[in-house]
This record gives structure tokens, sequence and C-alpha cells, in this order.
């Protein structure tokens, strides 16, 4: 099949482009270096030195002969966006062109409004080009499991069946999230919502959780191609961050009393999903969610087994509570369901200690890299 | 108390200027002429001539003898919006200051991201504004009944507990609305939720259904001040429209089975309403919604009551039922609740024949500038 992936020069974009292009499917890769811009900005960029998105896909022609065609430029343009997909007519759009950072969001009132006006013009032009020039084409875009926050009751697929007054009815899944960025995530669920009933498109909407890992099955084969790799507070997820911070001698930097569970996935599973959602699109007419998570820990369990994996590795590591920058509650239920995904054939790489453990040896190579003052800002909510 | 008021040229906002002023508070009214340039370039200007805001402003002051401060910039603009909190130290700013048409929401892409990002980055400034200037001030905020959509339960005023698998928590009410213009005040009803939890500011929200009327106690002192009344398809209110209609000879649009039944309030009480809330804010950290209309109808009731009342007064009026150019549920359940603001103090103008002849009168007077072109248009939503 021929896919459009926007946000490919990112974590989860670049590897994915790989993977469809491994599976011999035609790849148009599309970025806007908005992350790389932000990680130079604010001092944080990546553990491991990534080529360019052009760089890369002229790596990974020489190494498999397959293309991806690359092109640089904004989603949020729409004549850039429609042009393309009049030139490529893709049979799958995988959308990641958001910004992805719930602290790089509450920063400031700029980038607040910079999160708000990329994440929803950039979904609402993928909504309009669908429409517009490939009515039929699945889009697949990435929520987030943050949208749904931390309520009292079972947290279902995205919908829910509502039992008031004697009366039923069924509805999106009630959300609140605990960012802004994550709030412009329940903001272009509603908008996608909105056209898939009006004008008949279809979407899968994943709702994942935080991503860990740094291997796939494509990056593996040259360090050139690794996912652009980030520790930091602002742009790493909790675990990739967690085990850097081992290896530098940072303590663990737990918010509050960790005891804020979420659901995670590795990133090998997080390309599965996206690949089983395009393989398997939903009628016409269809907003599917899936929860795209396999296992759930509390970020002290987590913590705890990144001290356990790092001391067996000679490390001394540090769990330190730290004063909570977010406005999070930090005990609460949690049970949500996830078995959409695994319906569809997902095999999950669950987190174990032989998965810590090579992300651990990897981070050792780069040790020399990492910038100590990216670790830890306290980007306060407040 | 000293009151801003965002898109104060408005249907709703210059009235609501001089509502508060005529009460003796200190009024701030700031607009971008949105309208007026929209409703130029779509040639669907207003039936009644309205000077300028400043020059509206000028004429209250000789009327009355009290000033309202008018300022023309955007809200979007966040240096000029808190350069006037600043200068003012609101201790309420009522944010009007949104693309309020659903029709112009779906004209084309472009309108559409003009829809999301003027709505979503003027609600944040807002938000922003009040937390860095005045953070004890209440935004009041309208909404629209039209988040909620029509669902098969009851609507409550905003909240709703959720009994699921043996637990229970308290949720926004459900909301899934029938046009881009209604899903962006989902969107910001839930932007300002997160701040709400986020920073402990105060918010009123208040769902309105469409507004009717043309009179006001201030506006009735002199032509020049009354609301500007449009009766087009893109920025008329469905009454207001149709009586419009009847008085040129043009048969009433009723769109499809005209069986959509919807809530509707007074002008007048929209003043009283955004007033209410306003003397009697919500607590710090509270999201407090009401349901902002008096009575509900079925298109067809409300086309079957001008159709009365015009022949009554000599007009030939035809109802016709038009191909619905909107994607909306013809036969629904429909029960809102509407019991917070009567609690408040509300006293309702219902609407009664009396109500309707005079704005039959109003219209009579201003027949010759009718412009039939902008009746209907059909703009479709798919």
């Amino acid at each position: 099949m021929r896919v459009i992936i926007l946000g490919a020069d990112g974590y989860l974009g670049w590897p994915t482009c790989m993977y469809f292009s491994a599976k011999g499917h035609e790849v148009v890769g599309i970025d806007n270096y908005f992350r790389r811009q932000a990680a130079l900005e604010l001092d944080c960029e990546p553990l491991i030195p990534t080529p360019n998105l052009t760089q890369r896909a002229r790596i990974w022609k020489e190494l498999t002969g397959r293309d991806i065609y690359v092109h640089i430029g904004d989603v949020i343009n729409y004549p850039f966006l429609k042009e393309l997909f009049e030139r490529y007519r893709p049979e799958v759009v995988v959308h990641y062109a958001e910004q992805p950072s719930a602290p790089y969001s509450m920063i400031d009132r700029d980038k607040a409004a910079f999160t708000v006006q990329n994440n929803l013009i950039s979904t609402l032009n993928v909504a309009y080009a669908v429409k517009e020039v490939v009515p039929e084409c699945p889009i697949i875009k990435i929520g987030t499991m943050g949208e749904y926050g931390t309520p009292n009751i079972d947290i279902e697929e995205g919908w829910i069946e509502i039992e008031h007054k004697g009366k039923k009815d069924k509805f999106l899944f009630p959300r609140q999230a605990s960012s802004l960025y994550h709030t412009t995530k329940i903001q272009d669920t509603d908008m996608l919502w909105f056209y898939v009933r009006t004008w008949g498109i279809r979407v899968t909407d994943l709702m994942q959780g935080p991503v860990y890992g740094i291997s796939t099955e494509e990056a593996d084969k040259d360090e050139r191609l690794m996912p652009n790799f980030h520790y930091d507070e602002i742009f790493g997820t909790i675990l990739n961050r967690f085990v850097v911070q081992a290896v530098v001698g940072h303590p663990l930097t737990v918010y509050g009393k960790g005891k804020q569970i979420r659901g995670y996935i590795n990133l090998k599973d997080t390309l599965a999903c996206v690949y089983l959602a395009a393989l398997h699109p939903p009628k016409m007419g269809e907003l599917r969610i899936f929860n795209q998570i396999t296992e759930t820990f509390s970020v002290l369990e987590l913590a705890e087994k990144v001290q356990k994996v790092g001391e067996r590795l000679g490390y001394r590591v540090e769990v330190k509570h730290y004063e909570n920058p977010r406005v999070e509650k930090e005990e609460h239920y949690y049970n949500p369901k996830y078995t959409g995904l695994r319906e569809l054939g997902l095999k999950p790489h669950f987190l174990t200690d032989n998965v810590l453990e090579k992300m651990f040896k990897v981070v050792e190579k780069y040790k020399g890299h990492i910038n100590q003052f990216a670790i830890f800002r306290g980007i306060k909510w407040k």
C-alpha cells in the first residue's frame, strides 16, 4: 500500500517509515523539523545524533534498495499537504505531526498557542485533504491514554454506553486530561469524530501510553537509523529518561508519591499496532478507537525496575521523590481495557529485565553525550 | 464592577455593553470587526445599519452620559489583550469573541481553520490573561446547547454522574456537535476545564440556544443603538431569519422534516443571564455550566408561530421544506434541563405572539434593506 507518514522525523515517525518500507510498501515521509528546532532552542537534543530525514532515507536506500520519499514542509500549510495528497494519492495516512510534549505545552502562552494551533490545524488539514482528494483513505491518528485521565471508573476503548434516567445512548468515553497537550488530543478526537459523522471518512484513533525503547528490527541494522532518543524532561518519555538517569548517576526523578499508574508500550509494539490498524481499516463513517498499551505500571514500579537492572549492571541507582511540578492525582483507581489490538493480532513485547538491560547497553555507549542540564528543570504546571 | 467584553460589536456584545453600563458598571468593549468584514465579503450585511463600535459608544455617551471604553483589536493577539487586562484589571470578563456561525465554519477549509484558530486561541488567551494579570477575575464564556447535540438521554446542565461496572465518577456531560463551529465550543470548554483544574481560575460556561429578538431596554432608546440583526443563512439565527422571510415573502426555510428540537432564548434574557452570572461568580477552581435557554420548540413549531402571526398582520407566509443542507437528526429525543439560571433569578421573556408581532414591526420598517440573495444559499455540510 501507499502510505503517507506525517511527522516522519519523529521518535515514532522514522521507525514507522522503515517498518512499512521493509514490508514492501511505498512510503512518503513528511516533517517540518519542529522537534529538532525545539530541541535546539531548549538545549535538549537527543542522546544519539540522528542524520536528518532526507539523509536517513538515503542511508535506508543504500542498505535496502528501498525508497522512502521525503518532503520537508508543514502540515499546517494546506496547499502543501493537499498537493502531496494529489501527487501520491495515499491509501493510508498516519498522522504523527502533532506537538507531542506535555511539558512543552505548559512552558508559556506562546508554546501553548503553538501546541493548540499545530495539533488542531494539522488534524483539520488531514481531514480536509482526505475528503477532497482520497475520501476512502483511512486516517490513523495517534491519540493518548492521557485523554481519559484517571477516572474512578473502568476505562473502555474509546466508547461507553451510558444509562441515565431510564434511557441509554453511546458516547465517546469521558475525557479530562492533565496537560494542555493532552487536551489538544481530546480536541482532535472530537474534531475527527465530527468529520467522520458528517463526511463519512474513516479514522483509527490510537490511544497510546508512553512509549519506551530504542530498538526496532530496522533501526538495529545501522546506528544512523536509530530513533531520536530523548531523555530530557521535555521530549523524553518516562522509562527512557529513567534509564539515562541511572546510567549518568542522576537520581530517578519520581514526581510526588509515584503512585501514578499509566499504561506503557514498547516502541516495537507501536509500529506493529499502527501497521495492524493500516491492514485492517475501519468501515467508512467509522471512528475506531484502540487503547494502545500492553501493560500498566506505577511510576515507582518503573523506577524500581530500572533500579534493579541498573544495580545488577553495576550502577548505583537512587530513586528520589521530587515535588510534583505537574497537577495530577498521585494515587488513583486505574483499570483500562486494552484488548482490541491483541484481537487484531498484536504480540506484545513486555517490559522484561532483558529489554531494560538492552536499553542500558545502548545508553552506556552514548553516555558521553548526556547533557545533565536537560534531565530535570521542573517545568511547572501552575 | 469593571467588565471587559470581548466581541463587543456583536449581536450579543453591544447590547451587553449597554446593559452593564446602564446599571452603572464600568465597561470596556473590544472587537476586531471580524463579523462586519465577513458580512461584507459574503454579501450578508445586517438588516439595520449599525454605526461602528466607537460611534455607538459615542452615541451612548451622548444619551446617557456613561462611558463605554472601546478598543479595536484582535483577542488572538496576546500582547494586545494582556496590555488591556493590565490597564483595566477587569473584575469580570465576558468572552463573546468567537466566530459564531455554524454555516461559516462549513464553507471551506480556510473558514474552518479560521474558526478553529480564532475560537481556541482567543479562549486560550483569555485564560492566560486572567491567570497572569487578574487570577480571581471570573470568565463568562458563551457555549452552545449544540455542544450536547441530540442525545437519547436527558441533557443535564454540563455535568453527569456515570455509574459503570459498579463504580461512579462525575464528568462533563457527553458532547457531540453537528457543525465544526459547535465542535470548537466543545473544545473550548475542554480547554477551560483543564485550566480551571490546573490553575484554579473560575469560569461560567453558558450553553446557550439560538437567540432571537431585536429589542432591549437600552437599544430601544435610539435606533442607532440597535443590535446588528442578521437574517441571512450565515449569521442569522433561525427565528430572526423566519420573521424576515415572512416579511419579504420568501418561503420559511425549514430544513428537512423540521422536527429538529432546540432550546431558544430571547435576547433580553441572554443579557440578564450574563449579568446574573457576573453578579454570582463561581468559586475559584470551579467550572460552572448553565443551560441558557427558556423554552424548546421544533423548527416546524417556530415556522408555524411565525406564519400565524405573519398572516394575522396581513402577510402570506409559506412554510417550505428544503432539502437539509446540514447533517443532523431530523427527529430525535430532546429533554434538556435548564433550571440553574432561573434559580439565580432569571425571569424569562417567552416567545409570545406579542413578542413576534413587535419583531415584525421592526423588520417591516427596514423591509427595503432586505437582500433576498442572502436568505438561502444552502451551504452544504458535506
